[in-house]
């Protein structure tokens, strides 16, 4: 099948997790069940680090935006193999040192930051705090006066290219507006960069970098603006350098991810890391390191959800298989997002009869399916359904709705 | 102001809950904070009481959707009223029951049920489950044949009668699919209502009652099918009826709500009581009790959610009040949904200056914000915003995702 990797194979029409039988896995453990491969983590991290390799000599920095998936053995196995964490809020911080990551690997890229989440920020030594507003730094002076007077503290500006790219509109993270109309919240507007490097230096912070986000879940058709985003950043740290500040990192974000769906087209990556070594190494930039900050990239398809199958039921001319869990209780991007997710039957990957099913979850809600019309052998009552890709924002976005239970997460 | 009840009131341009200044509680209390009172609840619930009174001699069972919030306090103030519970879930149904509601008053509403959700809920004497579909019967059959051989466990079936309202696809619970194409999951096809009555009762189960829900944030577009649909419900009752089965109750479901914004139009709800009242009195049925399950209607402007402004943005020529909370930590409507709340400053609830302000959320999403660009005040920093109708559906979906906590709740 086109999603086979180290994780997920296919024998004899079975889903296989490494060398496990899913449908055995789920027995043994119970369902709803999340299960995790470390194996398909760290090939991910490989590959990602290979297509990379040509910004050499300077440093490539893989920066796991732990928000996809926060689990204390991802966060583990990534910090073994030198990378860096994104974290959105103190608790991922925190969440990032218990797991081992030295301060200094940390990025903290919060937004509408409270006094509070900077003291708790500014206290983790050698942590960089990713500047989100030119407003924010009078909170940060304040903090810094108040608590941490003579630490030094190294800051970065996340500024916001007035383009953005990404599958949902909730999701594109730059731009004046995101495709809904909503006004972009995120980064400092063109005109109010220099400003706040400035003000940055004159508060006593030490300005290290340049980030932007664009959005995240690309495909072909983004690469485009992506490519011109990438022509914007450089631009502007030329401008940062010009105003005599000296830069260690440019920082990338996200954006590349996964295939969801088997017709879904692929986003260049490759081409996409040539470009931006390669615009670099051409802009005379004096930025010893890359930034790139995957999430689903690295975790999703390291992923699934085992489901079993309550019954089957047919109304008004529609099959729906009817799974023991919820949407917004193991994986909402469905229900949220309309995002795709590939599902199969773990016993049966294929059959003559194949027929559109609808997997519908166990809350009180019409969007509470995993997928719409899937093709697929018609399933069984005690038939156990996989969700693919569901290693990136399941667990870390499950809510506890309906009082049901948040399934629990195994590695194998 | 529009929205004032007995909980909101407006005093020389400050909002107050109940007697207390809003702003005066969130500086004791701490923000992000969840305030409710029970009289507004309770205030909401005497008002459908005496809006059904046509109802009479039948009774009229409020049963509370409880997903909505089920804070034990909650729960507890409308048990002693004498309300009734939808729980769509044994974790619903347990803590109905630790809230105090004997088994009798509890209706199980639940959908992709699994064997341990039945067990769950015959375990509870008196509890009725409405049977979501046919095929769901099996299960049942086995768990009470293994179980609760002997036990007389009421039971109702919901069907879906071919039509749904609601403010948004995701929320559309019957008809044959939502209006975005979703297949709709929930209850009983037509065909088969009157065989999952049969197979029912043969399977030992005692059936009392028939069930509907359409959707739900009704407003007065609305009116004309769900009209359409009470007169179906009816003759499908009259048709229950005619094949030998006793229904003790008939239950219509929930839909009709508070009313969230200014220039929403209203769902006629005194209307819609008398058609159910008067169509129930002519069809002759032998119905002891008439069913509606208001979730939002009780307690969803009975809550509001107080948020400190940490400082104000401005990017690309849009202003930004910056919370310390997030939408899917403490109110995901808005984000799921783009369902509008009304936003007011606890502090000036008008000046000369109205501006647009999009309220940004801490989470790193951009659909993550309260409300995008509602005129207001221009907000300063430490001013405490009220997001209004917020009793409903935000504890009870909120998330710890990027490890944001969520908010206290409180009782004034």
């Amino acid at each position: 099948m086109w999603w086979e990797n180290e994780f997920l194979k296919v024998k004899d029409q079975k889903l296989y997790l490494g060398r496990r039988r899913a449908d055995r896995l789920a027995g043994e453990h119970g369902t709803p069940l999340l299960v995790y491969d470390q194996r398909q983590i760290l090939s991910n991290y490989h590959r990602l680090k290979r297509i990379f390799s040509e910004c050499r000599p300077r440093e490539l920095r893989i920066c796991y935006a732990m928000k996809a998936n926060p689990h204390r053995k991802i966060l583990q196995t990534l910090r073994q193999k030198g990378a860096w964490v994104d974290a959105v809020s103190p608790g991922e911080v925190e969440a990032a040192l218990r797991a081992g990551f030295p301060g200094r690997r940390i990025l903290f890229t919060g937004t509408s930051v409270s006094e509070e989440d900077l003291h708790r920020a500014f206290g983790v030594d050698g942590l960089t705090v990713n500047i989100d507003a030119l407003e924010q730094l009078e909170l940060m002076k304040e903090v810094k006066k108040k608590f941490y007077r003579g630490k030094e503290i190294r800051v970065s500006v996340r500024w916001n290219p007035g383009l953005g790219r990404g599958f949902n509109p909730r999701v594109v993270t730059a731009g004046k507006r995101a495709p809904d109309g909503t006004p972009v919240k995120f980064g400092v507007e063109e005109a109010k960069v220099l400003e706040t490097f400035e003000k940055a230096a004159c508060f006593g912070f030490r300005p290290v970098g340049l980030h932007q986000h664009l959005g995240s879940g690309w495909t072909a058709e983004d690469y485009g603006v992506v490519r011109q985003a990438v022509e914007r950043i450089i631009k502007m740290a030329g401008r940062v350098e010009k105003a005599g500040f000296t830069l260690d990192f440019l920082d990338f974000g996200g954006g590349f991810g996964p295939r969801y769906a088997r017709n879904e087209t692929v986003f260049p990556l490759q081409e996409y890391a040539s470009h931006i070594c390669c615009q670099v190494a051409r802009s005379g930039l004096s930025v010893n390191a890359l930034v790139v900050e995957p999430g689903k990239y690295l975790v999703a398809d390291a992923g699934v959800l085992l489901l079993k199958v309550e019954y089957l039921k047919e109304s008004y001319g529609q099959l729906f298989a009817c799974v023991n869990s919820g949407t917004y209780t193991s994986l909402p991007r469905p229900a949220i997002y309309h995002a795709y997710h590939e599902i199969v039957n773990c016993s049966r990957l294929r059959s003559h009869n194949m027929k559109p099913v609808t997997v519908a979850g166990n809350l009180c809600e019409t969007g509470d399916v995993f997928g719409k019309e899937i093709p697929m052998p018609v399933p069984k009552r005690g038939d156990i359904l996989a969700v693919l890709c569901a290693g990136a924002y399941g667990r870390s976005m499950a809510s506890t709705f309906n009082l049901r239970g948040i399934p629990r997460e195994i590695f194998i």
